[in-house]
């Protein structure tokens, strides 16, 4: 027996509506060295309606896939919109892939325009004769002389002189919106191809109070790049609520995010880990401007923030540091950590080492922990396994590319190992490809990690497994030393912490440590370069 | 082209399984003369799933409709969950209906079996001669001896011995869920017949940090009745959300809830508008006790509260009123005030005039006002006209019973005038059938009602239309004093106020104004009562 209910689907285009009606004066503040721009929703709305008759005029329909190759502003969030409420897909393409890598990406998608910014036109030209289903190329901006594409256009002419479309086409809410492609460090990228359905209830869910709490009276400072897994559903969650969105517009730097902070009271700033680090040395360096006085909460995100970064921003300018978890494939965020902790409490080491973990799933996720053999484990803050994960916005399959081992029972393998603690928080431990097995136990080169990030002469570190004849592996650590430090004196901090067996026997130190493009630390390189063939490297899961 | 995302469905067990596991010791309070119970979300799910298994070892399954006829406690709680998890549909029955009307509803939904309050259990036996589908009754709490039905059970025992149901069926999320009949004064009660989806979408929405923000650190006292339109969604909320949920128990007084709020902390409460005020009678009758530090927000429903309501709580006990609107066709919230003005600020004319004000459309919910004719009116703080709304928990029909005129273009008519501000406010001005027509002008009988309330002397209040024979329709004010006060006062109070000819040329002084079941005024009875036939009420839509 079915509910008498409305058959009203999710789509993107109630978001919109809800912003451009509900929240018609809402701003939308893209940065810019000449004077930021202020756009309300209400505008943001009318040039949307107007990109998806321009869209239409160049020959995309439903189901065609569009890339945009773009900084995070205001034209890149018309198209997060305009795109997929048209019925298209947005591929937010990553400028920080390797040619080869963004050739087959676009390839592999069937990508039929671009949006590009003007600054990322020449990484386009570059893979241009190995493109082979783009038809139409829109600058953000100036289309400079001599571009060679045939059917190019400057993105605000043809915006500027089409007409809204004043009603957005419905279709059914499983219909896909976005495609994002994986920055896995092994093999070529996967496609993760969104769904109305599953973006608008990601970003339902990110607006829970319990959970990132976006309402209409934050103010985000987005420094998470929109060309990775949609900006972690921010955007879409911003305009859900009403929020003010600060966008910090092309290649910004630290100094320029701290700027924009001050200049528009933002509440909350979004930014990976390592922007974060960036933030803090740069007001740091800079004597402690500019004035930080409205910002309460900096999200970070791409991997665990440590303990001592998440208590430097409690302690220094009283921000609360929240983080959670999640991976491209669940759109991304499943859990979040409590946003209600005061950052005085924070001084406190028992509440510090609760909201270091990755916090609670989010509504609508349901997650377990099971043992190599698949059996369930219990939550008791002990127990670690790999983190299974079901929820309408976790990937069922990648596109066009079978993987027998990416599920197990319906529920997404993620690879992560985890705890749960009876209180419902999750705490990753390691990937459990990064996990070093030394003499039949487990160490975890994460929580190695960040407790050399923890040791004030430390600026980042790294920790590896590498092969040993006696103990099957043992952990290296790479470390890029802030002061004057030797590896025995880190050896002893890490003694201090851990069972004996798990502190590395050698410590190198290093001037840089390899991330990906999206600044997650690269273990395949730093085993590269440390002369360990991925052929050498046991598999450990 | 489809996204690739699991095919999860948006079922109630959801939302069981993260009160379950992720908040398994939070608590559910009931209230009890004899000491209140506290209960953990886990054995909660304990005892939910066996309730699945019990139901079903009495006969019922999916799809069957079983009616519930209690108070807020623990054992409603459970049937909330147990009853739609297996899929069946929970008809919550409301013990104000006449015995009538009592019938009526449990025929035309065709209950195979209640869960009855003992004290209840007599105005179910006063009626079971009529009754021609119930098989069995379950007694939440002794079986009285010479209880006559013939499949009765005690439902502790039933449930005590019942094995968990380890695992929740899969099923369309489209499935019926609950059943709720609307308290119409005029005919007979209509079913609305809520589904999973639409059940889990308004959950989600009022966890909304803009709207009604229910969070994990929520400890909600909820006094509007579990038999009355879900409880506005709170305990479906409050499970999502894991927030502490504190149910009154059997019969509550005004002077109970206060008790509940100070022993448990409660820092929002939950109540119809008129037992806000009875609460606040009590409290100010008891001399400012009990203790009401706690409370941070009461939410008022079933009507709108008047500005000198929310101003008293504000200056009072530094309490913030906070208000919606919505309908049984709208599960039933459709629109939230904004949780996060200060009662403080409420001092101020400006943003107390807002927060009375009906708030926001929450997420997922569109709405626009439109004249006689059906065009659209812009929101521009002036122009009123009935409101329509659609969303993903809005009825699309009543159950077996064709209404033609409920709705226009797939939106739901809600039979509301009311106001758009540019903000994005709404304010509800009256029904369309209580508006008076006066001389080819409309008069809003709800904006001389709250200006009534809002004088000292005024208890209670309500304005209806009488025939006119100069101006086809004149209002006329019947008041309950709360002092020395007169007609002309009265008068002179609203004609401070309004136009000269909305000031009511008669005002009556009475005991008792009538209420329906539900607490809202029964306008139809003081038409009634002065002697106005409804033939003789002229169509004002």
């Amino acid at each position: 027996m079915d509910g008498l209910m409305m058959d009203r689907q999710l789509l993107l285009s109630r978001l919109l509506w809800r912003a451009e009606r509900v929240f018609a004066d809402r701003a939308v503040i893209t940065g810019a060295p000449t004077g930021d721009e202020r756009f309300t929703y209400a505008r943001l709305g009318d040039r949307v309606r107007r990109l998806v008759t321009a869209l239409r005029e160049v020959g995309i329909g439903p189901g065609d896939r569009v890339l945009s190759l773009a900084w995070n502003s205001r034209r890149h969030l018309e198209a997060y919109f305009a795109v997929p409420c048209m019925g298209a897909v947005l591929h937010t393409g990553n400028h920080r892939l390797s040619p080869e890598q963004l050739a087959y990406t676009i390839n592999h998608a069937g990508d039929r325009a671009v949006l590009v910014a003007p600054d990322l036109l020449g990484l386009l030209e570059s893979v241009r004769d190995r493109l082979h289903t783009v038809e139409a190329v829109l600058v953000l901006g100036e289309v400079p002389a001599g571009c060679g594409w045939e059917n190019v256009y400057a993105y605000d002419d043809l915006v500027g002189r089409s007409v809204p479309a004043r009603e957005l086409p419905e279709f059914p809410e499983t219909t896909a919106a976005a495609l994002c492609y994986t920055s896995g460090t092994t093999g070529d990228p996967k496609g993760v191809l969104y769904s109305h359905r599953s973006t608008v209830l990601h970003a339902l869910a990110l607006c829970a109070a319990g959970s990132a709490a976006i309402g209409p009276d934050e103010r985000i400072l987005l420094a998470t790049p929109m060309s990775h897994v949609n900006a972690w559903g921010v955007p879409y969650a911003a305009a859900l609520a009403g929020a003010t969105l600060i966008l910090p517009g092309t290649h910004p730097r630290p100094e320029d995010l701290l700027r924009l902070i001050q200049d528009h009271g933002a509440s909350t700033a979004v930014a990976a880990v390592t922007v974060g680090t960036m933030m803090r040395r740069a007001w740091e360096a800079a004597g402690g401007v500019p004035d930080l006085t409205a910002l309460q909460r900096l999200w970070l995100g791409g991997s665990a923030p440590s303990a001592a970064e998440i208590e430097w921003w409690a302690r220094t300018v009283d921000v609360r540091v929240v983080n959670g978890w999640g991976m491209t494939e669940t759109s991304p965020m499943a859990t979040f950590s409590s946003a209600a902790t005061r950052p005085d409490e924070l001084l406190d080491p028992g509440v510090l080492d609760v909201q270091a973990r990755q916090g609670r799933p989010l509504p609508l996720v349901e997650m377990r922990i099971v043992a190599a053999d698949g059996t369930e484990l219990p939550w008791d803050g002990q127990s670690s396994g790999e983190l299974e994960v079901t929820a309408p916005w976790v990937a069922s399959a990648y596109l066009d590319r079978p993987d027998p081992d990416s599920h197990r029972d319906g529920r997404l393998r993620t690879g992560d190992v985890a705890v749960f603690h009876p209180d419902g928080t999750m705490q990753v431990k390691d990937r459990t490809k990064d996990l070093v097995k030394s003499g039949g136990e487990w160490i975890s080169s994460v929580e190695l990690e960040n407790a050399l990030l923890g040791h004030p002469d430390v600026e980042d570190a790294v920790v590896v497994a590498v092969p040993d004849p006696t103990w099957v592996e043992r952990p290296v650590a790479c470390v890029v030393a802030a002061g004057n430090v030797t590896g025995d004196d880190l050896r002893f901090h890490l003694a201090e912490r851990f069972p004996r067996f798990w502190v590395p026997d050698t410590v190198l130190f290093v001037d840089t440590i390899p991330r990906t493009s999206v600044g997650k630390l690269d273990k395949k390189r730093v085993r590269a370069e440390l002369g360990i063939t991925d052929d050498t490297a046991p598999v450990t899961s």
